[in-house]
């Protein structure tokens, strides 16, 4: 939306890379869909130069590979948006290049890159936008306006850390037992008795977490969350493609992060344990 | 064993009435296999007659079936003696004709049925016998006699609640986990640094409610039985083949009756509960 808004966009594709040159991306949506014929397809970031803004999608476990593939990009007032997966992303990320130019950004979508330069968007699609360990500043509310501009839906977190552990209430269960509960979708989910009770009780157990490190959740998260997810319909995480494609699965930045600060504050997170244990067990 | 040391056994067969009637049935057996030739075996019970004992090996999944099956067995002084796996089946059958009457065991072993009319043992093979709510009697050690006799290592329990509760202690964790890890074996869950550790959990809460529920069981005993499953090798548990072939799973009868009675003394089960909600989503 971003480069379709006439915003100077450079693309990293590492899988897509030559069916993108060859004809651009693809965007499938109900709330209609676009094509992008000239995409800006870097194979490196090394050909893009310094830039504004970098936006990190890259999954979790490749951040090593972030140490490379930043560098070329930053000059002193570069900021960096983090909208990945999951808790300790920003701090890695700020450890190697510096806490005063990091964001972060929830997203709140349902889609899947389904084949090489075809985006599938399925619904939602706010980003929740933060300033790493600060309030939103001005150069937080103007990128915002720059995303709404292009008609992208944004609002601000005043504590962005709070914002991942309200998010991490959803993708733990949804995502995590799409995956052991054998390979289902979040209306199975919602569907079968067994796994609606376990959906509640990780959730508890998240908040629990989350609770404990002072983050306040509202009392009725769980059902909230239990009523956005229905709208959702045979929705797939972005894990449980991952998992069924047998690619790497964000099992640390998810379920290990929630689990070890869950520990450490002594929360109870027995159910947490065995689906992250299980997924470790289970996941590439 | 029982036919091979000349008892008079006679077998209901269901899936392997046919192959067995044609050719016996085949024993493999690390300890020396060996072949019965001539084997009683029947489609209905009808055709038994009343005997002295029923052994009742049926999967608690079918427990209802045993209404009509044990009716044509029974005479006054009928013993039934219920190998079955988990909790609950001696009083399910007691209800229905009579405590006095029924017996119970556990069955120590590895074994599978792989092929019709073939048994291949693994390893193991003690049953612990006991009376139904009574320590053992005269007619106990007159029935486990009969069983040392033909070869059968036999031990009384002094009280069967609390060997079926120390037999759970097992087959909870690792029963469990051979399916919801995804289908492994046994030295699987002993290998992985995560599955051990959801096994040591799992076997602490079933030790936990066991003494919630007046069983004594050791203090050394969770690391008694990861050692005693070394020995086993990539030995499969009979659930999972249930759970791999499509066949009904005993999840109620292990794990549901495990959960209850947990719940009921307000013991810790969260990581039981995950377990057992995830093997009632994943099985038949």
């Amino acid at each position: 939306k971003l480069a379709r808004g006439g915003a100077d966009v450079h693309f990293l594709m590492r899988r897509d890379l030559d069916a993108v040159r060859e004809k651009g991306l693809q965007i499938r949506s109900p709330e209609g869909g676009f094509e992008l014929t000239k995409v800006q397809a870097h194979g490196t970031t090394e050909s893009m130069g310094t830039v504004d803004v970098v936006i990190v999608a890259l999954k979790a476990t490749d951040n090593q590979a972030l140490l490379d593939l930043l560098l070329p990009l930053i000059r002193e007032e570069t900021m960096i948006l983090t909208l990945q997966n999951g808790l300790g992303n920003e701090a890695w990320i700020a450890r190697h290049f510096g806490s005063e130019r990091m964001l972060g950004g929830l997203c709140f979508v349902c889609l899947n890159r389904t084949a090489p330069g075809l985006v599938e968007h399925f619904g939602e699609g706010t980003i929740m936008l933060g300033e790493y360990l600060r309030p939103p500043a001005a150069r937080t509310r103007a990128l915002a306006a720059e995303f709404q501009r292009c008609g992208i839906k944004v609002r601000l977190a005043e504590d962005l850390e709070t914002a991942r552990w309200h998010k991490l209430v959803w993708n733990v269960p949804f995502n995590g037992l799409a995956i052991v509960a054998g390979g289902v979708d979040v209306s199975v989910i919602l569907g079968n008795e067994s796994l609606a009770l376990l959906a509640r009780e990780l959730m508890r157990e998240v908040i629990g977490i989350a609770h404990q490190l002072g983050h306040r959740l509202p009392e009725t998260f769980v059902e909230d969350q239990m009523k956005a997810t229905g709208p959702m319909g045979p929705y797939k995480p972005s894990s449980l493609l991952d998992y069924l494609e047998g690619r790497p699965v964000e099992v640390e930045a998810i379920w290990g992060e929630a689990y070890r600060q869950g520990l450490s504050v002594n929360a109870d997170v027995a159910h947490l344990e065995t689906v992250y244990h299980l997924l470790k067990a289970l996941c590439v």
